[in-house]
């Protein structure tokens, strides 16, 4: 049996007050000074190495993300790594000085979903008193110095692996759950990931690694074009200069690819991954929308097509996430295009949301 | 070992010519003589007792299926049942004076797809020449006193079954392949199912008889949601006096259901699947639309939703629903409203289009 | 979102104390006085209204069972069912007055089996501290007049569910968590169930309840195998009378059938669940062995069988056995044949040890 | 549409007669003249250029082999490869001049267990009549200088892959199958590999690929050993010198491996397996064994172990199979330690059942 370790002993230069951006009202994110949290039983205190941004911090800091902390409390971030410097009582899974990387989601363990293994869909969602939580969305993040996350949710991290790298592997992390809810054996399939962003750059990669027989990336930014190529695609097409669905049609003989992968959040793409994906095919949705999408549901259904989602990073994959980026077969910081520091970090999100000068992952190192 | 017994004596008294009901062209059914089809090797000859017919044979008629037989020689029907007059080489599964009811479809089964048990996604589709047929659709159907079909499509059927039932068994395969799909486990699920038609009747009868724990029945027409209580629907919505998705909320503690089954065709329902449907649940579409559907494809994401599809009878569903009728877990054949014989099929398929005295399951009895 | 309500004003009745039955030592389990357990948070004290037996009861009191509580804490029973009389804090999915049945296991929430849904496999098994508990295994149970338990291990109970249903409903999620990883997935399957015990009856109606085509019951003491024709079995064989592997190759046309489910605990059943398994078909294991048994693996694996095993009861199959009384679908409490008071513990075990008086489900009532 | 083409200009080249190691009684193969076999529909002539032996084949010399062709008639080999060079009618997958691998089954396309996928479990299995076809078991094979098979089971070759390529493919096909059958989701995951023949280096091979993070490989030869390390186990351990339960134990924290995979035939390793797989964990079984096993199956019970198995390379695995070795992630030529040409076979299966210089592969070159 594992016995529990006592708590480690917590790291002694933790200080009493850190740094942390902080969430004051719709698009007023400052910078000020908070109490460093402690840990609860199950919990674990980290140093922050890394956080990452994404578009959902948009959304976040516009106000149009429900079940957030309140304003003047929470702090958004859900995307770091860092080092153990404390932990709660029962934690023997990690010590003080262990790197760590996260996935974002620690179900509340007693509805039906958590049971059934779907935290990421917890009945519970943003009830913190029933044990949910996601950082930096429904309880406090990373973009701060310290950051408490529960134990279940921290996963350890050999030396070769970077900070860099770790931020991208909870991005890594999604598109595995989302190729795990779709069967996730993908050697010797063809497969179309449309939109590469950080989460289609990192898929498109790892359906490479795992064997896939064409990967075919499909985007509108030449730079991400030329990276997708170079982590692993075989085909990266322009939608500015080719027809995608054609060209993709005609790059599998007619019949289209095993899996369509939807990374863009660009509403007229659904209905692309619905024309390329051959009969009996699998789309997978990892992506949010402006708007409703508009899909031809019927040719769908005539093709015997099932339809997968993902949410976050469910299930055992932000582990196998670290073990693929562990053993090499992981390309992940190079996706870091900008780093800015704590006190920047309305610059970050200035230039995240202007794409000025096209960041491909921007990281805030607090 | 099994062995082949010899084909059975065909029955003598099979004749040479038939009637047949003959697309001449978009629109153009005619009632005209034809010669008796023989079966092949693998193949069965059935004297055809009914026939359903559904909207998919509108299309047909229309001129709007692809890969039918060419005008002049197609005879559509693809619900049939009847007695087996005479068996083609290497058939011993069936005898004549067996009773069958069929599926539609028999895959190439060489391509990826049948291999895997996808074969109502075969990538031979309308090629006969490999193999593949959908009796009435790719082939010729059971519009007509006789029609072949492949053996792998043929189940017998108890004394019990009626000639109306086995239509509707049809029917219920669909629904059943649908749910196989989907994981297949209802007992102590919440379903909404869209659509009270005859696959939306069956679906939902069929979910409650495997123990789901409420069944909502959404639709417009009274009579068949009265039918639908009848055959076991915990409630049955009349969407022009309530708001279903506000009521199916409501009934579901405000979770929604577990499963929700779209089989109404109407392009505005997937949307309300996709709202009625709980955190890490189902939808499953069954039906085919006149135009694109507009879906909020972020919520459903948002959700950890996967939405399945089902086109016919795969899998071995309809010997399922052959063993659910046997035991008396069905009730099919009253969903049967309409008889018509098949020099009056002009005047069934004006009935069933023009919904003349609110048609529910219309047979062609030749 | 769902509010925690406070937790429910505790039953002002519940005493201080309370008669619970204690280990002290192998075979010493004496019915002494303790102090009824109070809830922490998220658990629920539950004044006990019955609690069956079984054979694992009798392991637990011989000391075969590792992980227990000490000697002379120990309160076994984990077949156990009452009413709710005060809740932990954000317990608000029960409240005080609710009647409720149990399944065993509350796992820690944060291993990787816990996260993907397999908490009866649980990596913390029998360690407390992370949070795991087996009721009347690894933690104290239901032997005594109050027991407390994780609420996500409970569910409430319908008026028409009566006690002793509800201690069978236990036993029926075992069976249903086993059908649950075969892919539950029964109706028009030939299913044949060795063992009609308590498991064995339970899992032999819910496939019959389920559309199950055949329901082949095997075992060898006339009053469960009449039993069991009661509760749906289509045959009931008696392997002291005929060759249970002949005759149910016999009743399925020489192929075997779909599934085999072994629930009788005999060592040269196993081998016998093998013979009786078609090609591609299932077994399902659901018991436990006094010794190794010998398997002829090469025929299994020439079948292309594949053998799933389930410990207790987990997913949300408790829930759906719930579900299945509630409607009416399963015939559970007329199993129960012995009924002790609490003070006669002894006498009841000596009863189902000896097997006196054909005992099938033994409860004590607290 | 797929357009069938004309079947493909026949090899002028082919002779009416052939040279052809037929079986004639137990232990009685003989070199002799054939009549070169002619395709019919859906069927294709390969002329072979190496056919790989197995244990199955020792068993078949033997006449230990049910549903083979008549003594006098039977071909034995069923792992070869070769030029295609002549196509039966209705044939457009392959064409002359084609170098193609196969898989040993073709299914009869219209059981059951064929419709649903699983046609290495053929109900129809050894009846040529109804389709059915194992290539060198119940059908001839090819240990000849000609070979007919169905299209359904023939794979095109790249140039880079070679004819000892070609005849591992098809052992690491049953390697994938069984992967699937198991789930197919390998990357981090901990693997056990007993047996390092060739089913057991091509899985365990594969397993690395596929992104394992412990590839564990037990056998008892120092060679094999030495060549599993070398195609990527991270641990090789010669159950002559240390325990392996005991070091896997070790090797995995004392959890066990997630996936155990037995590929020895030794009647003693599936116990191993048993306590060697962490809770929740999986058991695929992927050898036949002389005499029965002795399990400890309760502990397999108590651990929520799933036990899988697969004959021969169903699905698309070979498919998949070829992609990772024209991707270059498969190493499989090199496991051919011996060539002997067709004349010489009786040789070759002395040296095979001998272990006369310590054969991996023997392949013969007709």
């Amino acid at each position: 049996m594992v016995t529990i370790r006592p708590p480690g002993p917590p790291d002694p230069c933790v200080p009493a007050a850190m740094r942390a951006a902080v969430l004051f009202g719709p698009g007023d994110l400052r910078v000020v000074d908070r109490p460093v949290p402690e840990p609860r039983a199950g919990e674990v205190l980290v140093r922050v190495a890394m956080c990452g941004t994404c578009g959902t911090d948009l959304k976040i800091l516009d106000g149009h993300f429900p079940q957030t902390p309140p304003y003047g409390e929470h702090i958004p971030g859900h995307e770091w790594t860092g080092t153990v410097v404390a932990t709660g009582s029962t934690v023997d899974e990690v010590a003080p000085g262990d790197r760590v990387c996260i996935e974002a989601h620690h179900g509340c363990g007693r509805c039906g979903n958590c049971l059934t293994g779907r935290y990421t869909a917890c009945l519970n969602y943003g009830d913190p008193a029933k044990g949910h939580r996601a950082t930096g969305m429904t309880s406090n993040g990373g973009f701060a110095q310290y950051a408490v996350h529960h134990v279940s949710a921290l996963y350890r991290l050999p030396a070769r692996v970077t900070d860099e790298d770790a931020v991208l592997i909870t991005t890594a992390g999604t598109g595995l759950y989302g190729l795990d809810t779709a069967g996730a054996y993908i050697a010797g399939q063809d497969v179309a990931v449309f939109g590469p962003g950080p989460v289609g750059l990192m898929t498109a990669q790892v359906c490479k690694r795992l064997g896939a027989t064409r990967v075919i990336l499909v985007g509108t930014r030449e730079s991400r074009l030329r990276l997708g190529r170079e982590l692993g695609a075989d085909h990266a097409l322009n939608a500015r200069e080719v027809d995608p669905v054609g060209t993709v049609l005609d790059l599998t003989d007619g019949l289209g690819v095993d899996l369509a992968i939807e990374a863009s959040g660009s509403p007229d793409v659904p209905e692309q991954c619905g024309r390329v994906t051959r009969r009996g095919g699998k789309i997978l949705f990892l992506a949010y929308y402006p708007e409703p999408v508009r899909l031809d549901l019927s040719a769908i259904v005539r093709k015997d097509i099932t339809m997968y989602t993902a949410r976050g990073e469910g299930g055992d994959n932000v582990r196998r996430a670290v073990a693929l980026a562990a053993a090499g077969m992981l390309r992940a910081g190079e996706l870091v295009t900008h780093r800015f520091p704590l006190e920047d970090i309305a610059e970050a999100f200035r230039v995240l949301r202007e794409r000025d000068g096209d960041p491909l992952k921007i990281v805030i190192v607090p």
